[in-house]
């Protein structure tokens, strides 16, 4: 335990702070970035989950030169920053077509749409050429036309179709139910039967004359597990940078891939149940939660501490509880008498992308602060 | 509908916006700090909830000169701005001591202490006189000595008395579990036996020559639903200023008092399943949830929009899903019919604390930006 990082054992931190481990991030890009690339697929990935101009980098570097965000704050802040390619992936709002037609006059931009009830809208709004896809629902059910309503979507291309600046593009699903799926298998089946539903569309469309129609996809489990993206032009996942423990329990990285941890001081150890508090709650590490094999909701688990960053996952200390600003974890003999108050406890986290967002940099174990987009 | 303000049909929104009703708030303020005042109870509020310095002003307006927060950081904001008797009401940070003996230089600072451990590095590093409080266990399992170990609380307030720079205040307990009591009486009953817990714990100091030992209880179930606070000396909770929709559920409030509301852009329909997604997910709403009567988890529910506020839970339009920016919610026939997208809706928020932490400021009904306090 000699030389160990001062960021790892606390030195210079007084409270929690996200820190990164930049070896783990740019091994989890370049791994993926290779796969999309040997799988033939043009990756746009999804930089919601860490929100940094500096992480984009590390992607830039990789090759990568196109990009999903998930708000139009987000595209701005990324075509500051050098990004000229972006696709904003929620359905396009009406009240901000105004700042989407400025930000187009500088950069491709790409949005979704799922209704032909915006068109008009656009129509008189949007004066610079625009790449619109059209929003499939797979099976999650949570935006987009249902994949089997074919017209409704002809409806909607054909309407596109007759708006002068905007070019449609093709079709683009979530199929986030992947995160429900149990093993690789599952995952396959879905991601199979959802490229499926957009393949017999984009058949449908080209018997009405509608030709290179793309098909864009992402979810971080498909993107992860499988390897034939076969019928697929375009993914679009995120999560992956990071990972987190959802990804985890899921199979789809290990422990050792998780590039995020919060770092949390001990404030106080209570012997009657093992019960440990950190200066850590739902404001930085999220209120959101897995359920483990034993049926119990846990809001994070401990890091094991390894000589220059952070390994396994300790099942033996979860966090079982967040209030405002306090965590408590549950640990086992052994890890009661191991932790002391004053102590920093790494934290990771059950969703790597809404962890992060709670926090305006992250520090790296290189003693770097990169700073991130902030909602605003 | 004519005149209506513009905050309320989003005239001047485009995303989401954590929207504050003054005159709501300040009802909330002015009728429990007279509550409190007509108890013959000093008056400690959290403010934690709204963690604006503007809105802080509204408390000292009513005669408030002495507030509770939930972190250093948040002592410093406040201190800032005028306020110069301020808790922190978690248990004290080692890692920032030396913070909070600069900050004790300039105002009458008081921590929470429930170990001994802290009290030696406490000792080497305080050099202001500071108030001290115990923080007792009163059966919320969070932090604290359990009410009933005598032994451990005489030992540490004994300990305490040692140090010289720091002046035993008495006992603080927080009853959280009367969020999960139904009803009155069973509130009644949580707060009475806490309080009866540590009246128990003063006899006990009395008998041991230790004099002056006020009691600090405060959570906002408790402040707003009892009127008796016999045996109490302060009293912080602070949720009310907002309320929000756990508390409504609870009966603690109405829904008339929920003082903010997250407007939210419309972008979709979906009549096959009267879904309707909203510009609006956990990094706006957070992730906290109530269950309701049919056992179903609810991220939020629609506010009716009056003519110049908003007003009743619209049971019919609950938020029953959320991503990281959108959210879904199934809404009954006639709701389906009368939302359109582009439209604003006002989202109540399940816990206020934690929705508006999300948020840099509030926009006013007034028309007035307030900002806050944001964790950096």
């Amino acid at each position: 335990m000699t030389n160990q990082n001062p960021l790892l054992t606390g030195a210079s931190l007084d409270q929690p702070t996200v820190l990164l481990d930049p070896a783990k991030a740019k091994t989890n890009i370049h791994r993926m970035v290779h796969k999309m690339k040997n799988a033939g697929v043009r990756f746009r990935p999804h930089f919601k989950t860490h929100q940094s101009a500096e992480i984009g980098t590390w992607f830039q570097n990789e090759g990568v030169d196109c990009i999903t965000v998930s708000s139009v704050d987000m595209a701005y802040y990324f075509a500051e920053h050098g990004w000229d390619d972006i696709t904003i992936a929620t359905p396009v709002n009406p009240r901000q077509l105004s700042r989407i037609d400025e930000l187009a006059k500088g950069i491709t931009l790409h949005i979704l749409v799922d209704t032909p009830e915006v068109l008009p809208l656009i129509a008189n709004t949007i004066s610079t050429p625009i790449q619109v896809w059209v929003k499939i629902d797979v099976g999650f059910h949570r935006v987009g036309i249902p994949m089997h309503d074919l017209d409704a979507i002809e409806h909607l291309v054909l309407a596109i179709q007759e708006i002068p600046v905007l070019h449609f593009e093709g079709l683009l699903a979530y199929a986030g139910q992947t995160y429900a799926a149990h093993g690789i298998d599952a995952v396959k089946t879905i991601f199979e039967q959802s490229v499926q539903g957009l393949l017999t569309i984009k058949q449908h469309l080209h018997q009405l004359g509608v030709e290179g129609v793309a098909v864009s996809m992402g979810d971080t489990p498909s993107g992860s597990l499988l390897d034939n993206f076969t019928g697929v032009d375009e993914m679009r996942h995120g999560n992956f940078v990071f990972y987190d423990l959802m990804q985890w329990q899921m199979g789809t990285c290990s422990d050792w891939d998780i590039a995020v941890a919060v770092a949390c001081p001990v404030l106080g150890k209570y012997p009657k149940d093992n019960r440990i508090a950190i200066y850590g709650g739902c404001v930085h590490l999220s209120k959101d939660s897995l359920v483990d094999a034993q049926g119990k909701t846990i809001f994070g688990y401990v890091g094991q501490r390894e000589e220059d960053r952070w390994g396994a996952v300790v099942s033996e200390a979860p966090v079982v509880s967040l209030s405002q600003e306090i965590g408590l974890l549950q640990v086992t003999d052994p890890w009661f008498s191991r932790i002391h108050i004053g102590d920093i406890l790494l934290i990771l986290p059950i969703h790597s992308c809404l962890t992060c967002n709670l926090f305006p940099a992250y520090h790296t174990l290189e003693g770097q602060v990169i700073s991130k987009f902030r909602n605003s």
